[in-house]
């Protein structure tokens, strides 16, 4: 595993827990972590279990005993260590957003392809598709329930900087983060709605805004070294975006409506999603992940009723292995959740999903988004 | 009518309204409007909408254009003035409940059955039977869609005296008021969970508790004339529960767990009910009260939630008569349906519900919920 | 009062009520009511309860006893109607949208400007204004408790023809409608967001959709007489938006998103109004309308969440004049506090509100999200 | 740790995880699981991260390398282990209820007792108290933002068993489980209110309840080995209550309603807990376990509301240590944060809580319903 922070931390805990809880067709064994400071990573490898620590990635690549990498570092070294990781036969987990440009993202997908064909596998990991709740929602539509989807509302609201003077970080900063809230987390609802419904978004209007545009730098920071710390009276500019919003069309003929933002004041981590269709509709809330709303339009109308499913019955998606009903999961199980199929489809010697091109398509919107800001108009998604 | 407060206002309010939305098989006319003192009588009648005002009830019996009287007095006079309307010939609409005690009740039902034979009908006011959210409640569990019935759980929370310096008022002194909240709100429960689960409750253990025993008499009164005002330094004893808790055994079999207080702080109307079933599950909170929640457990476990139905749609009781779906109603709506209900059966000459009897089944529960508190053990409810 | 149908018998009821409740500053009498067809006038002025029935409304007009002119009529003859009685020295009050173009809206606002010279007043019936909660909402914002305002985010979803089959009706014809689902519905959400921040949209980037572009005539009709009945094999064209969805800057700075639809299955009038500022937030939703949520920014991490106020206390607006606390309110009760407030406004002399030249500027929004839906591209607001 | 079902793993999964996330005083090794059948023990160890497997568990005791026997076994042998262990100077961890009488419960307490005095230190495992909100609660109440406490109502609401062709269980046979409903999760309800309110239950009113008196017994099963299987017609007693229902005093005053039942159609893992104060309010509901509900009626009545507290910041009680605020926790993390509040404790000298002295303060309010059932009567909970 390269990277050992907030992902870091999370993919571990998933590469833990998997084989304890599922029958995992290959056996998993966590050898080495890999960061820039040594000490560090020492640390964190006795901290997140890992067998040993690197502090160059290229040699993880060397080792006989690595089949995998897993890559949580930030966006601005995926495509390198990805590309060189598939050319070496390793197959490859690598965290969302899957490069910061489309160009990168091109051609990890084409080493993507070039190294399938040698039956090494890359993957991209948005692990909110294995929510319980979403993965039934993309069940019920595929089952035909929600009928010819007509909306499409997705919201991914936080409020981390909603206040002037949150410090700056090297997340608001362009050079480092590459893109802003609609990167980091409209990039999950592109995906989480497009999973959901099996249509892509072909085409965009959208609006990126940066509400403050300047933030105090924390005391012993220079503004090319931002991070914690109190604050001082110099301020950074900030230059991505602290909110993005969009319409979408989608393949299908829906009409899409897209939010996201850092600056919901009260909203922690809401990802919200609602979907109409012509015969029901879903909705969908992350401040209550154990929960998915589904109305069937097909029933009387007297009892007709948005009811609540508790996604918490060994009936649903990935419950059975957790525990009896009822009994709620936590936003970790997810990465686990990623884990197990992850490893399902490698000993089946089958394409794990998301693959890269997902990524790819992805990427996509995301720039078509940021064009449509810049030429106030309609953009459609490349291809 | 008779009495022209909260109660009265309500009851115009219904008589004025319901011929405009609804088909009534008789016209309604709203004649006099009876108070003890003259000049506010005269304004009530103003106000709310009646021809005439008049001080004495009595009178009101004597006239040919009155062919029912609604009585919307405390309930310390409903005995006398129900029983003599019934025996002048006039139909009688009264406020639950339906008296103090239970022997008024037990001569108010004999008068009842006696006029009934004479096509004479009398009515008690639990109008809470009629938001379209109860009724449709009743109905499936009639269409069999509850099963057989284990569990009902009901509360009727308030706050309007937790705080301890609130001041004494008439409804605190049982000699004024009969009862506290055991009879002023729990009635209500009681009343509801019999009507939507069709059975009836026949033996409670139960517990009144008065949290605070002493409070300031308002500036102006004395101890023996209650009302509002300023505090002043003496202070008067509260004579009736503050809160009363009641486990019940139901002619069903269904366990039954009952609450009513005014010190839930935070709650200011909350009539929550919930019933379990062998088939399904409703559920009822009258802050929310467009909504029943209906849990169906013969469907499949992978879609099975409680359903939010928005009970504003032509297809439910009393509904078609006012809005397009989605507009909810109010609270006093209920008083409206039950005029309609009222004004349809005697139309048809039939047994308007609830009837006396009903209201005296009730309030055989509350007594023997205060027995049970005294005795501090089970107590049957009398037939 | 011009018009008996849906929203007449809304405003009948808000004039019939309203002095019941309140105490009006002058008298309200219902003189006339007035139609097209005699002999159905003449019923739905015994039905409302109008003292008599007219099926010319100029000759309104020219009578004494009528001091305002109530129209509930279909937009394309609100111009006409409004500016003949502003002339004629009548005050007035236009039900929304003010006008089916925007020429004509302005021609309405001269009017209106003019006849207030003369102390003669008009005002748009934006009812959703004087629901207590939206009401509370706007006096959070104005005491500061929301701070700056970044977002709002507001829905009207109803589904009415989510169904492809539902049949053709006047509704759904350009020619008589003026608009879809953007001048019927998304107007209220336009005008309750401006209400609410004390902002106006100044620009916007939207898309209408039609996405069931013909349906059943029902049997009975012809192309030209749309009406209810069995369907046929003949179909009409739908020549309005099903559904309408656009991005809005706000004179504040907030980034807006709007969406209108008919086609939101299960949402049968769900007005959703989310507000996001740098102090709070608010949240609303009709189908739940006696509850506004607000999150306050200022008060410890620990025990800050959004509070489900309920929106019945004495103390909020509206509602004294009503039931005790908990006792919610319903769809009408809106109708029935601008009656209060237009009485109030005329018997002070003042402009009551909103205003003519308030309806014309939401007029002007609709306008410029049509524009923006044809040019595909981001259009100001006429100023 | 003695014991490798349900409750095994999930003390497993704790011991393992606690030292990823939180910085512990001591370090954890997990040494040795116990179990009866070798084969299956061993399987378990793999699984469940243990070095080794043994049949015995009193050979755990005599090794000088386990400090700490964590006993999740059922409730008929607590006892012996957990007394013999503390003898041999191990801590204990034991699952709840503490043990299946009182008298049994009264050996452990004397034991741990004795224990004590050597620093040898005993825990009785009621993880819920874990939960980051329920932690909150008590720390609201800690801080006397509920005022005096009123009101507690709590109820834990499963329905596996609601069908009556659910087959027959240990959980069912009293010689085995000891109780029903009653002991499994009114047992954690009682234990969750005292532990929130700081008051302790000292009288009870209550009844348990058999719906379904007989049940089929599965396939391949005899009455003296119940399990799974397909159904055959044989039929066993259940001889354990389905559902317990009491009132209850509280030391404080305040007055309780407790429900525990395995029928409550729809309701997988509800434990809703509600105090209300005269400061305040506080509503819990595991179905949505992260969020903890407080009514603060100290605040101007125009903004007071339930707010919904989404407890996943960083200053609430544990969050810290694990995901950025938004992200939520499941049901498993209680038993993290029970080894580390455990760990801590005994690094520290300390007694960890809750002590064997509180399970079996719990075990006496067990107790006393089940004797007020038998006897119908008021019953005192022993001290």
């Amino acid at each position: 595993m390269v990277g050992h922070a907030f992902m870091g931390a999370a993919h571990s805990q998933a590469w833990r827990t998997a084989p304890r809880f599922f029958d995992l067709p290959m056996q998993v064994a966590m050898r080495v972590v890999c960061g820039r400071d040594a000490a560090r990573t020492e640390q964190a490898a006795e901290r997140l279990g890992w067998d040993e620590a690197e502090t160059d990635w290229r040699r993880l690549l060397e080792r006989d005993d690595v089949d995998l990498v897993d890559i949580c570092t930030p966006g601005d070294s995926h495509a390198e260590i990805a590309i060189a990781a598939l050319r070496a036969g390793k197959h490859v987990l690598c965290e969302k957003p899957l490069a910061n440009t489309v160009a990168e993202a091109e051609e990890m997908t084409a080493a993507a392809e070039a190294a399938a064909e040698h039956g090494v596998r890359a993957m991209v990991g948005f692990t909110y598709r294995r929510v319980p709740a979403i993965a039934l929602a993309r069940r019920l539509v595929q089952q035909g329930r929600i009928g010819e989807i007509r909306h499409v509302r997705a919201q991914y609201l936080q409020d981390w900087i909603a206040d002037p003077e949150a410090p700056m970080s090297w997340r608001l900063d362009k050079t480092l983060a590459g893109s802003g809230a609609l990167g980091d987390i409209g990039a999950h609802v592109i995906d989480l709605t497009q999973f959901i419904t099996g249509e892509s978004v072909t085409e965009v209007s959208g609006q990126l805004e940066t509400f403050v545009k300047e933030r105090p730098i924390a005391a012993g920071e220079t503004s090319g070294s931002l991070g914690g710390g109190g604050a001082t009276e110099e301020r950074g500019q900030v230059t991505v975006d602290d909110a993005a919003v969009f319409l979408a069309h989608l393949s299908g003929g829906a009409l899409g409506v897209y939010e996201a933002t850092r600056f919901a004041t009260g909203r922690k981590n809401a990802i919200r999603i609602e979907v109409n269709g012509s015969k029901g509709s879903l909705a969908f809330d992350f401040e209550d992940m154990n929960v998915l709303e589904f109305f069937d339009a097909t029933e009387p109308v007297e009892v007709q009723g948005f009811r609540r499913i508790l996604v918490t019955e060994p009936e649903h998606p990935y419950v059975a292995a957790w525990w009896p009903a009822g009994h709620g999961l936590g936003y970790e199980h997810g990465f686990t959740h990623q884990v197990v199929d992850l490893v399902t489809a490698l000993a089946a010697g089958g394409q794990p999903e998301p693959s890269f091109a997902d990524g790819l398509q992805v990427q996509r919107v995301l720039a078509a988004v940021e064009r449509s800001s810049e030429t106030r108009s309609w953009q459609p998604v490349a291809q």
